[in-house]
């Protein structure tokens, strides 16, 4: 699988491992800090120090895992260890993570003396296929996701087939929303591939593929402007309802859960408001209701759900601003809805 | 005056809050979010607001005084403001203030939503001619002077000359000690019509002359990589003095009154090693001890005050970085010294 180019840096699939360790030796940084957490610090971290050899020159920095740590008390946890290690601005900080690593690590970096150089090693497939394009950098605030943030793009990506075989299955299902997402934006045939494929376990070479065309995307449109809005299909209703049961569920869902359920509640928005035929809601309400558990909306849930849509960041004066479909492959952006509407596309969802 | 142009933006002068509401009325924002101090609430927010009008369309952001503020802390209650207020991607962010408000407004503003836009008004002579072009914002972590920020534009600068009325005589000779500055290492004329001046109370011109010396240093090295870097004259050394006051004396020295110790301490290193002269050497101590009351320094602190510096964001591989002087308006960066130089330094300006 080729290297792809993204803004001024690459993206390597093959060897991804000694890829990384070539450019930690090579980079004459100062001072090299991995970022990991519990769990990349006992599945990944060894493969990459064993690779590493020599331990003098890099520092270990530990966080603990799960979205509820992508928060800026983290983050000032973390811009304190570098202060504490005497990172100057020749320092190189590789994340080795999922999502919360590579966005929190990313943000670190980019603020830490005003920027410090990083790259990204994502290791779940979300983070693989979302994360590690489109230099975005970002923590929560409030329970408010990604609010805080830069576009900040990494110098280099290393992307490990090999890291995934740790993950449970429901990580994998997580990063595969994010791959059904760009089939359904942007490409009928990708999304023909997928329905064919063995999505419990996706090949690599429909990874690569959802690599590529995300990155199509932000590099015609680095600070979404215009079609890069294509990518929030599914996340207005998704991040809302991510939201909603990361402060209310024991067990919440993943993201990819929550996208799905967006991605369904959008789709149905899209049957009503931008011309996607009935045939392909339900094909797509069969495919992904195959692959994800339902999950319970309760109407006394809504008005909570709506008012975290209200910060979503996508809204102008007010109004919920989602990204739609015209069909299978063909996004449609800046459409904005109404409370009633939006509650609409939850009873859709529930009622499924 | 003219209109001075940055990276982008213009730094207007004449009928500075004309020129703001006129930005204001016609910027087509979402909403306008003001960021004031306890201070420039009182004698300069009015001023504005009497001139913007209806009072419907901004809310106001207060924080505390001083630069004890300028941490992530305030930065944080900043953020929450704006996700309660529901500030969207296309609000404007007013900075109104010194410094304190400049960096850390500027930085809140441009990580908000991953950047929103912002203006800088300016209040304090010091932000005046040091803040407001640049666009370095920062805020303190663990009393780390400017240790999390990033390189952002402001969308204009506004500087009314009135605002400074209102100053106490410390804040004058606070933003002073850059216009100093900017004659030492940049324009020895410059330094001579300074010399000549009525420096208690500046005249516009020599404010306006001032920043067209900066802009041209930070228009030509945007990143720190070369000549921007003169603009750390005497800011190595009176960082960490400043720093160390500020944890220490009951009415701590202001930035200006810092960096005039630290230029003393660095003329006399420049001295030592890059060959300005003794009688440089004396004229700039007489100018500068004629303006500033002399600060105590006890060789009981110089350790604190050098481990202060050893955190320095201009270090490289721990040794200490002082941009110093040939002569009188000509500098020299990326000079590094050992302890023992820089306690030499320190006992130099404790002798005068």
């Amino acid at each position: 699988m080729d290297t792809i180019y993204s803004d001024g840096y690459p993206i390597f699939f093959e060897n991804a491992v000694d890829e990384l360790t070539a450019f930690i030796k090579n980079g004459k940084y100062s001072r090299v800090f991995i970022l990991v957490d519990e769990n990349t610090s006992v599945h990944c971290l060894p493969i990459v120090q064993d690779k590493l050899g020599n331990a003098d020159n890099y520092d270990i920095i530990e966080i603990n895992a799960g979205e509820e740590c992508k928060n800026i008390d983290f983050c000032i946890g973390v811009w304190k260890m570098l202060i504490d290690f005497g990172a100057d601005r020749k320092a190189l900080m590789v994340n080795l993570g999922g999502g919360v690593i590579t966005d929190m690590g990313g943000f670190a970096a980019s603020t830490y003396k005003r920027g410090i150089d990083f790259v990204q090693v994502p290791t779940t497939l979300l983070s693989q296929v979302d994360a590690s394009v489109g230099g975005k950098t970002g923590i929560d605030v409030d329970s408010v996701k990604n609010i805080i943030g830069t576009f900040t793009q990494p110098k280099a990506v290393f992307i490990d087939y090999d890291f995934l075989q740790t993950l449970p299955p429901r990580q994998i299902l997580s990063g595969l929303a994010e791959m059904l997402k760009h089939g359904l934006i942007l490409d009928a045939s990708y999304w023909n591939q997928l329905k064919q494929a063995d999505l419990h376990n996706p090949p690599a070479e429909l990874i690569h593929a959802s690599v590529i065309l995300k990155n199509k995307v932000v590099m015609e449109d680095p600070t979404e402007q215009n079609i890069r809005k294509s990518l929030n299909f599914g996340h207005t209703i998704g991040h809302a309802v991510e939201t909603w049961s990361l402060t209310h569920d024991g067990d919440p869902l993943t993201h990819g859960e929550a996208i799905a359920i967006g991605m369904l509640c959008e789709a149905y928005l899209a049957y009503k408001r931008t011309g996607l035929s009935k045939n392909e809601l339900d094909e797509i309400q069969f495919v992904i209701g195959g692959l994800y558990q339902h999950y319970s909306l309760n109407p006394a849930m809504y008005e909570d759900v709506y008012n975290i849509m209200l910060k979503d960041k996508k809204n102008i004066d007010g109004k919920i601003n989602c990204t739609l479909l015209n069909r299978i492959g063909e996004f449609n952006i800046d459409n904005f809805f109404e409370k009633e509407e939006l509650f609409e596309a939850l009873d859709y969802y529930a009622g499924l």
